[in-house]
């Protein structure tokens, strides 16, 4: 590929942990091109963001160029520190920061975070999908949850963040189904629907028993011969349970937004339907790319 | 050391996942010698015990002796599978199983597990600590907590295990303070007692709220600088408050007895003291070693 063949008028970048995904964008707002890396936040030190980032949108920069990101590249351990902003704060914080950069035609601007003191809890990104929500869903009130590793519940009003909440539910199935005893007994993939529901319901209402409803999982495959898919669909649902027994002041009485991976989220809003609580499902990527462009008007604004 | 400068009577062996332990028994029920290993189930294939077993003990083996073994060297990935007798059943369960040999003079003696059909469950070994337990304090009626990678609750009345309950709990404070992000919040050592109450209160109030609390952990680190030996009996207490709460059915208004590790099972009795429960704490070794006797004299009884 020679030397912008695509010229960008802008650049929205998502930088993660584990991924980073750009978007060459016109301005006007289409999308040109899009590209992913695997140089994600926790590979790189900080000199190493500004080569990562190049290697991906070089070719699409000619002439002085802004880029909008992100993500934990805002991080301590990031490219440059972002601040977080505290809550109550728009979902989009200002005080975009610029990531030093030697690169003569770059400017990387990075969102900001936001915090919460007491409960004391963080978000990096998600402030930029829930922006993106907003721009396509003008005037909306209620709480966005947003499954992951590090699934969030957010309560947003007039364009505010009020509050949220994050549970490790994510990083709590793989870090069991992959680090315990219980690896043994669990499927790397597979689902069962039933298996799914009855974990929900246990989980909902005795939360307090997780701890005695995993080791039963171990103990179901020895004695009862329970398969790998089952037990890796309970154990989502008794984690996903006790998530939304905890997250209850949230999401009651609420309307809902589920803003994730496509069949994560599908489990979130079965789980949802099943307390009889309509959610509406919600493509994260074109949630992020509409925060990045709302980013990028207010830059140019 | 030449052969037999010890002669055991028999020989009492605690072989686990991780580790085996023997003692040289004279015929009367004193300690001779003994001595641990590394050798644990996990580490040996089938034919890997009998050498792994003569490696500590042949230099005690004069003539015919008896080996008395408990724990996971008698499961299905062990020497030999020792099935689990059924609840209720006694705390010493019939049916030892021999597992096959070639030395002449050794003959060894495997006591089964217990398991419970619904909720699912399996203990092998904590019955042979029961069982010395019992020896020890005879007639005792009661909740005895084991607490340990898979923390067991097991109710106990007239000499029979009625029912019991594991937690995950130990496995779980391993695995989220070295495989999460929890990882950088939370120091290999140390510890902080009014953190651990804290924990404890929060979890036995609100349990279902265990995967957003441990994200706090690491918001409280980035946020107001908590340190990692706070954060770390923070979450001992966590995960020990919703496993009490979980167990509420076991040590309400029992009488409670707990055999595990000296510093762990400190803290057991410390959150059921916050309970107003009062607890015995039970030294492990000791009724591990009265348990095997007790089997012994059975064997040959």
């Amino acid at each position: 590929m020679t030397a912008a063949t695509i010229k960008a008028g802008w650049i929205a970048v998502d930088w993660g942990t584990s991924n980073m995904r750009a978007w060459a964008m016109s301005a006007s707002g289409t999308v040109l091109a899009e590209a992913v890396s695997d140089q994600g936040m926790a590979k790189l030190d900080r000199d190493g963001f500004e080569p990562a980032l190049l290697s991906v949108i070089g070719d699409w920069i000619d002439g002085p160029t802004d880029v909008v990101a992100c993500g934990m590249v805002g991080s301590r351990q990031g490219w440059v520190e972002a601040p977080y902003q505290a809550v109550p704060c728009p979902t989009l914080p200002s005080g975009f920061v610029q990531a030093p950069t030697t690169h003569p035609d770059l400017t990387v601007h990075v969102i900001p975070g936001i915090m919460q003191k007491d409960p004391a809890d963080v978000m990096r990104g998600e402030e930029t999908q829930i922006t993106g929500f907003l721009a396509r869903n003008p005037n909306w009130d209620g709480v966005i949850c947003l499954p992951g590793t590090h699934t969030k519940w957010v309560h947003v009003s007039a364009d505010e963040v009020v509050s949220f909440q994050t549970f490790m539910t994510g990083e709590l199935f793989d870090t069991i189904a992959t680090h315990t005893v219980l690896r043994h007994s669990i499927a790397a993939d597979g689902w069962d629907q039933a298996a799914f529901a009855d974990g929900l319901d246990t989980a909902m209402a005795r939360p307090e028993r997780l701890a005695a409803r995993l080791f039963s999982l171990r103990a179901k495959g020895l004695l009862h011969g329970q398969s790998g898919q089952t037990a890796r669909a309970h154990l989502s649902g008794l984690l996903i349970g006790a998530e939304l027994a905890g997250a209850k002041p949230y999401w009651l009485g609420q309307q809902i937004a589920v803003i994730g991976d496509h069949s994560l989220s599908s489990h979130y809003v079965a789980a949802l339907a099943a307390q009889s609580v309509p959610a509406t499902q919600v493509n994260a990527t074109s949630v992020t790319l509409a925060g990045l462009a709302t980013a990028y008007q207010r830059l140019k604004g």
